[in-house]
């Protein structure tokens, strides 16, 4: 019979990159005790977001994050949003490009990601902060 | 045990910009009764999206709004898409861009949204349309 | 009660493109015979990504395509990431502006889709490609 389970995840953001939650997310679902279902993770903000990338070359994750910056640039003259600094604005923006939630199998006890899958939190601010995920599991 | 719901909601746009659903889809929640689950929207268009956003200054609205019409013009010559009128292949790659669904957890019968986050349908066609969401509920 | 099933699906991708995995992510929830419910569809990659869009002119996904490789260009020389060839850091970037994941409501036995939609693995690299999906389906 399926059941579901839920998990508040803070993650301690130092600056503006991309912060590997696997092992935290792939240690609670192993609690879990769940063997095939389907967790979901939402992040609780609109200036960071959720990206599933490469988890071997961190180059791949520093151009990413340098393709953002350029596409999408603080102190554009154009934003009108300004009063949270001159990072608030294109982290929002950057944010919408990317994801706010996502869900991912669970197949055999574990996360059904890829070889080379991991999931990160892109934090578009400078400052620190600490980010809230809220985690669901169903399955059984 | 789990149980489910389904819902379609249909939201009314008046030209370009972002609507907030985030009350029809409180609403719709609350009257389930479900304490702990997750919510899932999907609209079935492709040149309108959804994107969950900041609620509080409008202005993050509408730099992000000005900020795809800069990025994926109007009128752009190497479109090959024209047949729908000029705002229809923008809308298309700036659905692509933002989001199809979004699946929110519910903790304590309530959408665990952040403080500052509302769900909005992203119209990103000029003329008015009824756009249709479809809303899956799954908890207990 | 709820039920849910798992189930991989390979997809053979010949060059960068759009692939229409709609008949077979229809075919096999009709399979599983559930009326209602959510199915959820994952890939387990950084370089190929899932989109929902138009399924009536190729033109819109001609487009699509041409636009994030213009925007996103092969050879840039700011990439740090280049030992996979010039087209894997476009590749990813690509795969993190649209999706790794999307679920879809099933509505009396079929993917709730508008008329217009269908679900495309969005190949970003040149070479061909056995891309792997793994498909989550709950309901009732």
């Amino acid at each position: 019979m399926l059941r579901q389970a839920v998990h508040r995840l803070q993650v301690r953001t130092r600056g503006a990159g991309l912060y590997d939650v696997t092992p935290e997310l792939r240690g609670w679902v192993a609690r879990q005790g769940i063997r095939e279902g389907l967790v979901t993770v939402f992040i609780r903000h609109t200036s960071a977001s959720l990206v599933v990338q490469e988890n071997a070359d961190p180059d791949v994750l520093a151009d990413l994050a340098a393709f953002l910056r350029r596409v999408v640039p603080e102190g554009d003259p154009a934003y009108r949003h300004t009063t949270e600094g001159p990072d608030d604005m294109p982290a929002h923006i950057r944010s919408a490009l990317t994801a706010t939630q996502v869900s991912i199998p669970i197949v055999d006890g574990d996360l059904a990601l890829g070889t080379w899958q991991a999931v990160y939190v892109f934090e578009h601010r400078a400052a620190f902060h600490v980010r809230e995920l809220v985690l669901h599991l169903a399955g059984e």
